[in-house]
């Protein structure tokens, strides 16, 4: 298997926790990991093999121009070690915008692809698998065929990542009526409806569900423009965070609640970490020629080692090939 | 002052707990309250005066529909009693599709609104007052001058609300920069930019807010189209149940588990009392020609009893007067 490239710059905890990430995957899991970035910033590799690029894209830099204008970043070379044959995959936790962008352009679409979207694994208590939501940001506009593509690649991808081989494909919407919605909606549920685009995907449309079906046991695939999907995304991460600390908050206001609290600590800490994003190994950019995985700006080291794992298992299910092959069924 | 009238059909638990708040709100509050319903199922009323209405609309009845064939509903008769003089206010937990048509078509719009938005109050932990989000639902798809119109009426409805002077207000997109966001985020942020709609409203515009934010302390006022607000104000929702749902099972899994967190159930009760939607007093239908409460199809009596004290204070505040000179401003 050809190595999975590793931008080593990307990230709030970069390079440290990246760089550490890496080798820990590399030596554990047995995956061949390249790196890419600055040799004199990455320091130690463990003797990992290291693709050197001079530039940065920072964290808050415009996608479209930083792309365009840094050809030597780590994020761009990274792309390119993927299109060039010398990496099977890339993974960044740099800024989302120009890691898609660095992959749309260095590795272009797959034929038949409109646009790619970004696939987020949502992780449901009440669920065996996390749900899988697209796009969760990468087309802020999108159209009604453009959603029914990325009905056909998330549900490869919930078979190729979690196997599930009828993954049930939802609609998110105001209300489960094909009549509520907006325009966009409306007319996708209508596409989405005549099964068309099923083809070899094995997938089974259940209609619009709502907000509060994210995090239910209703689909394991739920449909969006990237807009929505992004704000429910984000409300998502907010909404963990803030009852997090309200509950933290509750827990230890008194010196009574704290001792009461303290024995319960760890099981609430595995409870967090459980239903943390950050925990699912990242998104998948879905409809580029190449596995690429976005994984969270605050990726620590473990983060990285699951990324990295979900990278090799793509590559080895070729999610790619099934992707081609399912967005050529007509919507 | 003149009654609230009170949809005693409407809601999961109609008439029974509808009844019983209304009644309490008036002995415990004072509030005048006229029920409006079948007098044969409300029951006993305490004295509380009746409408008699024949029909009742169904929670999951088609709103459009339902208001025009059914003009002898609690809910239209409630629209009626407000326009005709014999009531100050409505309120109704039920079908909230047929309270907006109710009150739209008996109580017609505030002059120079576009139109109406449902504003609803999230409970924010780290802050005093919770955020108004509109639209909530009510325009599923919008244009950027009623986006403008929502931050008026939202920052009117902060002031009247929660007696916040200068209502911070934020429009919802997928990133902080004004660049970010699709088509109608792009034209309502400029619009919001000039400030030329800010009037006697006080308000200040904030720029764009994510998803985490609408459970943070960066806004007082979140403004978006009805689609967008739905999902958002459902995905915090079903993250509040998801997340409690776990939460309990996690404390109550193990039989050591259960005894350390007995001593902390009140407080956790009382927190997700706190963040649930359900104990704001109910969203409320800006831009009609009168105060007009939509409570939460799930309303406890104590739920109606809040509802109906907000209802009160909005009548008192002279919200629809305010209302009104705020959309006269252009923008």
């Amino acid at each position: 298997m050809l190595p999975i490239a590793v931008d080593a710059m990307g990230g709030d905890k970069a390079p440290g926790e990246i760089v550490a990430g890496a080798v820990q995957a590399s030596e554990e899991l047995g995956v061949p990991v390249l790196l890419v970035g600055r040799p004199d910033e990455i320091g130690d590799t463990h003797g990992l093999e290291v693709i050197e690029a001079s530039e940065v894209i920072a964290m808050d830099a415009d996608a479209a121009s930083s792309v365009r204008t840094m050809k030597d970043s780590s994020l761009v070379r990274a792309a390119e070690a993927v299109r060039d044959g010398r990496a099977s995959a890339m993974v960044s936790a740099g800024n989302t915008g120009a890691t898609m962008a660095s992959a749309l352009l260095r590795m272009g679409r797959i034929k038949g692809v409109s646009r790619p979207a970004i696939a987020t694994p949502l992780p449901v208590p009440v669920k065996e698998h996390p749900t899988v939501l697209l796009d969760a940001g990468a087309n802020a506009e999108c159209s009604p065929e453009w959603l029914v593509q990325f009905a056909q690649m998330g549900a490869v991808f919930a078979t190729t990542r979690y196997g599930i081989q009828r993954p049930r494909v939802a609609l998110l919407s105001i209300g489960e009526e094909p009549t509520k919605g907006n325009p966009l909606v409306k007319d996708t549920h209508k596409l989405l409806a005549t099964g068309s685009w099923i083809g070899e995907t094995g997938a089974v449309f259940v209609g619009n569900v709502e907000g509060r079906d994210l995090l239910a046991d209703e689909a394991d695939v739920v449909v969006t423009d990237g807009f929505t999907g992004n704000v429910a995304l984000k409300t998502l991460e907010g909404a963990l965070r803030g009852i997090g600390g309200a509950l933290i908050e509750t827990l230890t206001g008194t010196p009574e609640a704290r001792a009461a609290s303290e024995p319960l600590m760890p099981a609430l800490f595995d409870l967090y970490a459980r239903l943390d994003p950050e925990t699912t190994g990242g998104a998948m950019l879905l409809g580029v020629n190449g596995v690429c995985i976005i994984s969270h700006g605050s990726s620590s080291a473990t983060a990285m080692v699951n990324a990295i794992r979900v990278a090799r298992d793509q590559v080895a299910a070729d999610v790619v090939g099934h992707l081609s092959r399912a967005v050529q069924t007509p919507a």
